[in-house]
Order: structure tokens, then sequence, then C-alpha cells
């Protein structure tokens, strides 16, 4: 049912990885509504309820925890606590990712400053830009280094992540530069489709638009609301 | 089956729309893929086709676009243009949108660089800030304007919706100078939850870590695909 098709798992190696874009968003929803149920006291969810609160079926959240490996007790339901353990598990998400940010510009010092990333056990370990102008700055507290050096830095710092925050047209040179030097997997928030890039390094696109679309659209239903 | 808990509405007028946020999720989504479906010259489309490319059943696609009226027709299934036109009219994006940023610090400046906003129809009309010093300075070919004037340039331009760049510590305040002024909704890029604000203001959060973690996860698959 939930074949996915090559085109909607992550942008990189489409046939390799067996969930689709969606089922990935639904892990983090999933993480996400899990947490809350554990801050409001919540112990023991069934997966009708974990369904319920997010909008999917029951037999669809079955299918996606069972990736996980056998959590649930028929009739009982999950354990809060250690369904999200196993998704932060499953995610990679219980240890620390350190990222590099290439491009340093405003969205570079702004997600530098972003407290989020931290929380979620993301540390950035280095940056980097292509003008001679910025290299050898330092930028809360990380210093800019060339393209150039960018796999040497990466080998002694350990980044496998990379943000690319340059320009669109700056987007695809950097990207191969990212690839190219041991980084394994790219946040792309350069509104662009990056081409060529090796089967096995991942992309993530950041798509700020349509968070703002959603935004649009509730009030969208407040004005179909009063009309009717 | 997918009736919504309060909590997963918008934030803001939870009992009001009956739509979770994981159904607003599910329209954007059915959006962008049949936008690529066009682009790639499908002009015919049926729910499990769509549903298969997105991971979710055939039933869920079927319930969440009979919500937009009587489009599909059975064994043909639905027209891809048409199904596109009525997604936009349902999600209020097929009309221009003024926007205002609060707060313009480094992230405000990256937001009004970002090109996607303009191609979904998305303008920003002004800009806020609490900082004497920025007020009166011109960004982007946008006017800085006091906290306290916010309700009169809103009420000149039409703006209808603000985009939340300020600190974390800034966010609660700035948030309900944002309500009192006449704006009806709000993206959040603050990572904080947003108390107290009038039941028909809308309220977006972006939370910036959940795609660096969906990125890690596509990353550690490869490494647990490497190990068997």
């Amino acid at each position: 049912m939930s074949k996915p098709e090559p085109g909607d798992a992550a942008q990189g190696a489409p046939g390799e990885v067996k969930l689709s874009k969606a089922s990935v968003n639904r892990f983090s929803l999933y993480l996400r509504r899990l947490e809350r149920f554990l801050s409001d006291g919540v112990q023991k969810v069934s997966s009708s309820q974990l369904g319920e609160a997010l909008g999917f079926t029951d037999a669809q959240v079955r299918k996606d925890l069972a990736y996980l490996g056998s959590l649930g007790q028929p009739g009982i339901g999950y354990n809060v606590s250690e369904l999200i353990a196993a998704l932060r598990r499953g995610l990679g998400t219980d240890r620390e990712w350190l990222a590099v940010v290439v491009g340093v510009g405003n969205l570079a010092r702004a997600l530098l400053r972003y407290k989020g990333f931290g929380r979620q056990g993301f540390r950035f370990v280095a940056l980097f830009d292509a003008d001679r102008e910025k290299i050898g700055r330092t930028i809360e507290g990380l210093k800019i280094h060339s393209m150039e050096d960018m796999a040497k830095v990466v080998a002694e710092t350990g980044a496998e992540l990379a943000v690319l925050a340059v320009p669109i047209e700056a987007a695809q040179s950097a990207a191969e530069h990212i690839a190219a030097a041991g980084l394994r997997g790219m946040l792309n928030f350069a509104p662009t489709v990056l081409k060529g890039l090796p089967e096995n390094f991942r992309i993530v696109n950041v798509d700020l638009a349509v968070q703002l679309e959603q935004l649009a659209f509730y009030v969208h239903l407040t004005d179909t609301k009063e009309r009717t």
C-alpha cells in the first residue's frame, strides 16, 4: 500500500531506501506527538489513539511502528517512553550529529543562533564560504573556512551533515563541493532542485513557502466559515 | 477516523476548524505531488496512484479530496489540472497574500531575499522592529516601522499575515502586538509555544530542527543498510 515511488524517497538514492518521504514525515510527527503525550502525563497509548491524534488510520500507524520492531502489546498498546526511545533509535537522533554550514550569509547567521538544533542533538562545528573577504573570520565561535579546505576540515571535525545556505545561483556548485568533501547529507535551503550528486548522498529540501501556505490556508478556512 | 483532537488543529481556535494539522500537511503534499505529475505530463490521476506516491491509503486520499467537493469520476480518476486548481482554491493560495515581518534580524533579511515566497503568491509589504536604531531604515525596499505603528500600517497596507522572526525572549510580547494589530495569522519561527492569543488568530510554528532530524534519519538508514 505505501510502497513509495522512487521519486518520493529522499533525493539521492531512490531505489535504496524503502521509506517514502511521507513515511519519514510521519515518523517525525509520531515523535513530536508522543513527546506531548508524555509531557501531558500519558504513559500508554494505542495505535488508534496515536492515529486519531494525527489523522492517520490505525492500520497505517501499526504498519509504520512495526518497522521499529515489535513494541506494542495487543489490547494494551505502546509504552509512550519506550516508543519515543525506539523512534529516536530508529530515526538516528539518539546520538549527537555534527554539521557544517556552507554559505555564511543572513540565513546562516540566523541558523547558528537558532536554539532548536542543539536541543535535538545537532551541533555545528565549522563554516564555509567562497568569499575571500569572509574566510578566516569567526561567527558564533566558529571559523569560516574556504571551500577548498572543506574535505580537510570535515575529516578533522568528523562532521557528517551540511546545511546549504548559499544563494540559488551558487547552490549546484556548492552542493557538489559538499558531496565531494565526504559529508553524507545536506539540508538544502536554496529553492532549487540539485542534480547529479552521488547516489549515497542524501538531500532534504526545505521549502519555507509551504509553511506560509499552511498559514494562509488556516486563515482562508476562517473566511469560508464566516461566509457559511 | 481522522477526527482530530483539539490540540492538533492549528494553534488558535481548536474546536472551530475541523481539519487536523496532519490533514493540512497532506493537502500541501497533494498539491506539490500533483504539480510534479503535471510537469511530468501526467493529466489524469487516480486516488490510489496519488496515495501510493505519497504513502497514504486510497481511502484517506478520497476522504481528503472529497472535502474540496466532488471532483473525481469513478473509474477515471481526477483531472490533474482541475485538482490543482481546486486545491489552490481550497487552500486559499489562488490569490495574493500580503504579509509583514516582525523582528528585522538575520532571519528576516534571509526571508526577504528568499525567492520561494513570491512564487507561491506571498508578498511582504512592511517590516517592524522594537529597536529604535532600526526604525525608519529600509531593507529590501521595505521600511522598518515601530511596533506602535503596526495597527496603522496594517490597515494602510491591507496585510493579513505576519512572520515572527524575533529572538525567543521577545516572542510572546511581539505575538500579542501582532494579534492586536489586526493581523489574522502568524508564522512563528521562534522555537517556543505562544500563549493567550485570540481564538481566531492562527499560528503555524516552524520547527527547523525537524528538517535536520529527517536528514539525519536518511543518513542513519544508510548506516543500518550497510550493517545488514
